[in-house]
């Protein structure tokens, strides 16, 4: 159902720059298994490079917050912006990562809370307070 | 700029059932500012107290995220539905809680790449992956 | 801080065209005040008689459902995408129809309610009972 | 397709607190059938509890806004969010509210107008008109 | 998996007024094949035709922009509302259209560039510059 | 009202690496004024470099698309996000790059035509037609 071909492993093979990026995938994910998006940016060989280049960076490099509250920022954004793709795909790496079910619960009633406020807050057009402005 | 009145301190406490979910706010948060979403609020009591019955379950009771990441969260989807006032008192709420420069670099960076990820996946319209299901 | 000008009720009345539909928006709403919404669209003049040759039809046509009903319908649309003009010209328009504090909160509760299911079953990715199939 | 189990009705049974909701859902629906989207709760008895305790507050006690009026901004929430699980429910439930073909025509139209204009709103950055001020 | 029925050929055939429009498609598009937006939208035959009336007016009358360049727009629109099916379909008319692989690797890159940094803005709540105002 | 500083003329020349980016940025667009998003960014230097980098690659490098219609696609994806401030300066660009009034008029149609549509078929959810899939 996607509006571009999706890459086999034998097409990527054949194809040295885009097997250069999913043999980085593999070693940096510890794992022979490249997901679905990744074989629909095989298309476009500079997106895939530039795409992934820019979610090591930001996903994968060691930084102030720890990979596990990186995937429930991923997940609540993907949520309010209704990528069933990305939810799914950010679930599995969240639960991959140890996401407790505890976790899972606070995340969804976090989601919920917001998507509620979001919604009377903009029925409303209450003006920022300012004691919020920096 | 609202569609409704926000009401002043001295409204609120001509007010018993108002007064006492104001009450409850500033005891709870330890703090004599009440923000303007409250404000708005004011002209619906049932709505009043429902939501900010839910809010102290969701974002003050103790549970298995820490009130800081839950915060994150928040503001990933007020963020991704556009809510300007959430943004600001979120991230203030945020600050106030300890959220770093770092952290929100973080923050922000994931936020980037999530919207940026999603309108790829959307664009192309990439089947879930059978290894994603539960 | 409009991306286009507004136009006045002096340039409106220099130009023909332009005047034909301020004439039929003034006459249709038995009023004299026109919102800046047809004032940005009188750039585009083509544009702006099929919007109002719409908007007409849609709103102001007598059909099942009652003008009142068609703003809540609005409101709830335009609080979704976050369209603050939109939330306030129709809660204008609402309450001149006569929209109660009452309907109000029912309003808004039902905004909130929904935004919050809605972030949920994404986040769940529920899918759809059988029984819901036409 | 979930990101959670949905829990059946042996599963349900054998849990005292998630069976007390499911009672309550069916004693206030009149029917037997309980849709995917409380059965993908379950996995969450307190955002279960409280999920149910506001929709039945909100979408089903008496009030200012008669039920199928609800269903509607709830559809037009939903389909705004794009949410199909919801526009799918939510039709599903103003039908059996008895909408009409007609009304359908209307909240359809009322829909796409509304999207429309918060388009072109949003594209010419409409500053709100001080009338519509509070 | 609609909320309506899909009309058949054969349905479309025995109701004169929905047959009009379905030869003006045929004719204006130069083919039989007519997909399923406009077959659901025959349940309502009113808004079958302004609909098919406005499309054909913005999106097949000649204008300022090339018919190409319209479609990169509705796909961009489609994208960042999550509906699927536009998507799909508006994929499909511009690769029938001409878009080449260049194009579309562009148009991708440019809506996942739109889709960040929409994101960042919004957390950062940056304020207009002064020199972008009319 | 940012949720960050922002950075003046003088902060930027005291910071080497900041200063950096911003004398690319003047150079690339040939001209001193550097909007408030990248005065934003400052505060986060890795963002800001990735962040100009990528926009420097998708939207001024030479590629399949020319600049203009790449600034149309960014206006769609802005507005169906409601990002305002994306909507100002990429309109701002859009006529520096020589968009005429006849376009502005299109693109405004097209938005308003892919929001409605987008609106009709996420409420009847219409299923791909199998004529569209790759």
């Amino acid at each position: 159902m996607t509006t571009v071909k999706l890459w086999s492993d034998a097409e990527v093979d054949a194809d040295r720059r885009i097997k250069a990026v999913f043999d980085d995938i593999r070693t940096v994910r510890k794992s022979d298994f490249v997901n679905n998006f990744w074989r629909g940016l095989c298309n476009h060989p500079a997106l895939l490079e530039r795409t992934w280049g820019a979610l090591k960076e930001v996903m994968v490099k060691e930084s102030a917050l720890d990979p596990l509250t990186k995937e429930f920022i991923y997940i609540a954004v993907s949520t309010a912006n209704g990528c069933s793709y990305c939810v799914h795909s950010h679930t599995a790496a969240a639960k991959a990562k140890g996401m407790t079910e505890g976790q899972h619960e606070d995340l969804l009633a976090v989601i919920g809370m917001a998507m509620q406020t979001n919604g009377l807050v903009t029925s409303l057009q209450i003006p920022v307070d300012k004691e919020f402005l920096v």
